[in-house]
């Protein structure tokens, strides 16, 4: 489905009867929300999105939204707890501004990988996360590629997932990386998204498994299924430290695969020695999508989401099935 | 860790300050209710628990439970909504009865593979009967193996969550069917249970995947790792109708696995063909434990929770952490 | 008031500003959703509602409903669980696909003579069912003859409450069973509705009332008022066993009354010797509504409730009072 | 059961685990109140329950009942609005200052005849109250003898509802008044209290309807049942203006009953010309409770539900069985 | 910003997709809410709202309100529990009658001064009152002056609060009473609207504290900031028994003040000696509006906030800015 | 009210019935946490409380809490957000955990100063972080002098609000400050706590109010009140930049007070151009608490709040009033 004309989207958009769709920005990733406004046709909504001089966050509308549909653009990425309270913050005054509906357009959701107890006396982090942002009276979440599909259902309201893996199917295939290749998951536990992508490349799988060895416990990875002399497009959801990948790339080469890994994810948290870890010579190419503001300058391939979120927002406020962009 | 005396459960059941211990079982699994109240040294709480002849529900507790601590024991397995009825009247019941604390002890959880979304315009059903199970006034859950960990944070209240993965190794290891083996987990998107029972048995791991093939997209399992010449050890959390054990089975043969295989699995849902499809040559024993009611002429191995139910409630009802038992 | 054309019908609902009307059917009495449909000249929306092997409830809407106004129809009748289940399984899909508001169109009510407490330590199961309706996000309810009138206090959403009296008293006026007749109520604890039918009629009121005798607590019935000579018009809100209705009928001509009953009830649970005690020989005709699903074989008229329900979700719909309907 | 001596509840009370038990009162019947402490052997916690010159209530708490088992004891008997306020702000009170529990003992239970929408666009106010009182933190609610009791249903927490049934069976036989004697309920709708006196009186059972007449709908009842030559013992729940007894002693009476009729009612609210309306020259007694505060001089009998209330806490904060009051 | 004519407002209610705006007045202050329909262009919708012969609170819509934007005019002055309660009844009616929004408009908010606890073991009645508001259903409050602007916080949904501060100034302007003037706060706590007038009026400031001396602790008031020479003018929120004003215009006169103060309020309570302690000789004239209803015999200057409600109403419904009216 | 002995503390701790109580700190200010441990004879409890990699939040109990009456202690001071965060996660994993009881010690509460909407469009984020907490299960919150007294009644549970003015008052005798001294207040819209330190020293009390002038709106503070040849007092709740402080000293001097003003303020939030704003000449002391973690070498007094904060936890531990402190 392409792209349709920005006029004909805001023309569409105006005459509507639930009210005017205002999208409006925190600081988390403004480019991505203006290249969203724009395949929109709309302008973002005008507001203070500041901080305290002792840090608090400090939220004004400077338009109405009274009766409005209202979309708030914020990925919870690094500074998490910063942009998780600009989001909750923003959702409070416009509910206080008598926003017809508040959907939160949350591309990355932040503390996702907290979903479970993996010991005794932990929090899951993530569903308390999202009963916050519903507690402040969201009515729905859209976002991309949560890093469990049961995410969803820390939800009451509904969310609106969409997916980064056919924007890197359609850029594996057009740039030939899927020639005599093998999608690769990097984590036993979650192969769900790789097994998608290799069924829609028509490519065969493998699973690296981590084993934790010796006295200190060390962790190691290491390759289930035939990998050598194949190039590997491991796919994940987040990259943060890149640890994981550099242990799984060097598995991979000790099991024969050839060294021209093809790395792609989603979400670009990148932190800690990320870019040394994504610097292995048995790298080729690295992919990301917009999902959270990245600096083009630092060599990655980024593949933007906006126009898939503007599509959403579309079809969200005008009553079409958003199912068919998945 | 022992079992204790019963007796002395009893006595330290008596003197806490929360109230009496009561144990009430629904219709769904009465053996594993008595197993369970006699290792803790109680007799199962006197109630009606039958239908109306129009099949509505009826329940009526037959002794007092003012200020006690009460556990309903009901796995909700087929009739699944049957059961899981049964524990809501009852909660309802116990709630407007003046209970101190309601614990569901839910050794099976019915609806749990219903975690996600995996197209558009579904239901989340395990997250909504969370919610009904809540909404009734539960204020904890002590269940078995869930399907996947994110369904604890379905709850807003505390899930006490066994697993009998310890029970599973033990026995694995007291018949001497680690030797020579291959842990193998049946489904790519969910490997983390049989990676535990490899790391604990420190055997290597292996994974059934599937794909769609044919104008029919008739789905066939192949195996990723390496199987050759050993025993395979088939762990999951639910078996239902067995198919994908028996293709999982099919396909250990074809890639060289001894036809030995063990299976083992947290709950026997048990319907339509899973008899004939348990029933391969190539399958040696299989293990189940009694979280559902088995009849014991069917020739399985059940393994009883009964002790470790009997801990947990006695833990959580004396304060005690309830994570050793895990 | 008429039935309209049911073109203009579609016409009008098509053309209002809260989204189209989607009206869909679990499995309890799709005869009755198609008839409503027909009414209001839609399709039926179009959904998967089956079972999984193992009896969970399985759920997919094949159309989008997002931004719609949907109506849920699924009287609780028999198997009251699976149906209840069924219903809200398809209320969670729904509110995850974003409907604009969720209709539970329940034409029989089950679970709705569990109001109260007869004694202590019972649930009050209604009230708990009326709750887990709400829970899953149920916007309104359009049900018809509940059990007791408070019922409608156990929701805390509108309630629009349709009744069959109106049906019942136009077809006795047609037929001429309302000379020389008297109405009669099964039941000395809610006399209103037969004292409802007998003001309308301008007909004398009995009542039939039941005492607990002997050792061993038969409960015998015994009429209060005069009915000798006449003919009694049972009215009564459900027939379940039927033992209630055979039992009066003996005391009725014990006390004189005509061998010519006519029975009426607006939902037809019929368990157990419910044929055999409706076979009474002073028992003339049996009158029901289709609210429940019944076998036109078997004898009894049936009076269809469809028009009464296609005229509440069109007046429901387009903002038009229902109360000119009751 | 007997009334225990007070001392020995003291005592009880003071060496429980729930802290201590607290009873205050609002204006609505103090010395109802002081007539439970008596019992109890506790004195009435002080507080002040006033009033602002502006009319609003003003509470304050001059005794700390941190971590105690609070009960406030106020039915809302006219003036309802006042005296519920006055109940809702000492609840809010009481849950500022950390109760451990509140337990609201509401002897009669104002709004319960508007449990029902006997037309649309109704409200349904015994449910709104009921919402109200659970939503300032009301834990457990002490009643007697509700409206209806699917008003039990209007609340989600424990309802312990007592009878003044069996202060009136005993009275009565007492005095010699059953011989002979008739029990007749005030109105068909609502026949099931008198049916249980009836029975346990071993007395017959007449009901009064009323028909609406002529062309300015004048209501008149008439008896269904026999009366003539008995003595009618005509018991209700509430007598507001005495209206519906006039009318029915008159009818009785005219159906040839002893002009000797006892009235009862639970609760004395006694409104408008209900002296006039009482003072029928066919009525030989007329028995009320105390739930509502009643001039003595009045000249009917009261029986007191004090004994009946202290016995109802002390079994609640002793978590033993209150169903045997009943 | 100057008022429309009627008929235009008329003309666009009636257009908008929200439904009809439908206002509803209980009986605490019919003539404001008559002015409000009259500048609206709408006539008041038809309801009984009486009290049945015990008092309590009977309501009845006779009219419907299905789908409709529905306003309900109640200011909860005294009789404060009767009006607040005839609110909460007229919501839940309003509610149970499938109304599209709820707002209760209350020019003047009664226990607003019960917002915080001055002392333990004190109600917060204010947010008590705010939480029956919501809980009853209500979806927006729009009111005149809060008593502290914290109030807004105590309500989860929005709350428009208009101000009667433009109507003094203006008035004050008007009547040349600026000239050689002081604003005064009669409250140290609260100066924030003192201050507000200052500055709008570029008039000085000066506040009257309170002092509790002697033995009996009696309270005296003296002046901060000079007024010696100058005409007082005294703004408060409310005037309850004009205690605090008539000791305030005592210390004015000690201080050197002109003996010829305007004293003005938004809320006219008026209870006990309020009309002798606003007779002093000191005070020259009187302003209140008629958020309370107010016998214009007593000779106060009265401002009408009808004006000002309607265009709150007339923007609300056509989701224009209410911020421009504030 | 001295404090006791701190083993005598720990002994009564241990015997009461609700558990253990457990005292853990989040990172905002840990040394605050280690004296209220002592002052307790507690040794605070075990936890991870660190940051992921990408920032999260990672929080794991390493002890039970099961049963346990547990406390977090965490001032919301600058990383606000971060600091609320660990608070909300700890808070998740204590509840999950199967606390007995969870209590929010709060001795600063940041975002308390957006008590209210000061235009149109802003959100209340104190409300809105109250809801946040009580949304994870907080059941009480235990503070130190709140922005603004309504703040409690963004809380429904209940909220035991200290105060450091005694501390302030017992220091400023001590050191002979308050002789010819006149208490100051900071803003004219909140003068109360300023005036409750002015009748406690028995000292007149002066305002500093804001005007702005001119056309690019400078704000400038002036005295109202008589302040000549005295010595300021000048109390607040929080010092953030202290340039209201420093304009307030300016405006003293400039009324002719004495230059030796002792400012004094419960949290010292001190951020931006604090220190040099503290650092006027006419300043001659600086006091604040310890709520907020201070670098002792900065110079200015800190009277430690760890006495009453242990002594409000052991009474609310205890059932013991809470009052007697304040």
């Amino acid at each position: 489905m392409g792209v349709r004309e920005p006029r004909a989207f805001a023309e569409e958009l105006e005459h509507t009867d639930g009210g005017h769709v205002k999208l409006f920005s925190g600081n988390a990733n403004r480019p991505l929300a203006e290249a969203v406004a724009k395949a929109l046709g709309l302008r973002l909504g005008e507001a203070t999105v500041e901080r305290f001089p002792d840090g608090e966050v400090q939220v004004r509308l400077l338009e109405s939204i009274r009766g409005d549909d209202v979309y708030l653009l914020q990925p919870t990425a690094p500074p998490v707890n910063d942009n998780l309270m600009e989001l909750l913050v923003m959702a409070d005054a416009v509910r206080r501004s008598s926003a017809k509906r508040i959907n939160a357009v949350i591309p990355y959701f932040g503390y996702a990988r907290q979903d479970k107890q993996t010991r005794g006396r932990e929090p899951i982090s993530a569903r308390l996360v999202a009963g916050l942002i519903e507690h402040v009276g969201v009515d729905r979440v859209i976002t991309v590629d949560l890093h469990a599909p049961q995410i969803q259902g820390f939800f009451y309201h509904p969310v609106d997932e969409l997916s980064a893996v056919r924007l890197f199917a359609e850029y594996l295939e057009a740039k030939g990386f899927t020639r005599n290749a093998v999608v690769v998951s990097p984590d036993s536990g979650r192969a769900e998204q790789a097994r998608r992508l290799s069924e829609r490349l028509e490519l065969p799988l493998a699973i690296l498994a981590k084993r934790r060895i010796g006295p200190r416990e060390t962790q190691v990875s290491y390759v289930i299924g035939d990998v050598a002399g194949k190039r590997p497009l491991i796919v994940d959801d987040i990259i943060s430290t890149g640890g994981t990948i550099r242990r799984g790339v060097e598995a991979l080469v000790a099991a024969g695969a050839l060294p021209e890994t093809i790395v792609m994810a989603s979400h670009a948290v990148l932190v800690g020695p990320a870019r040394e870890n994504l610097a292995h010579p048995a790298i080729r190419e690295v992919l990301f999508t917009d999902t959270i503001a990245l600096n083009p300058s630092l060599g990655y391939t980024i593949l933007s989401t906006a126009p898939l979120l503007a599509q959403a927002i579309q079809r969200v406020h005008t009553n079409q099935s958003v199912s068919v962009l998945i």
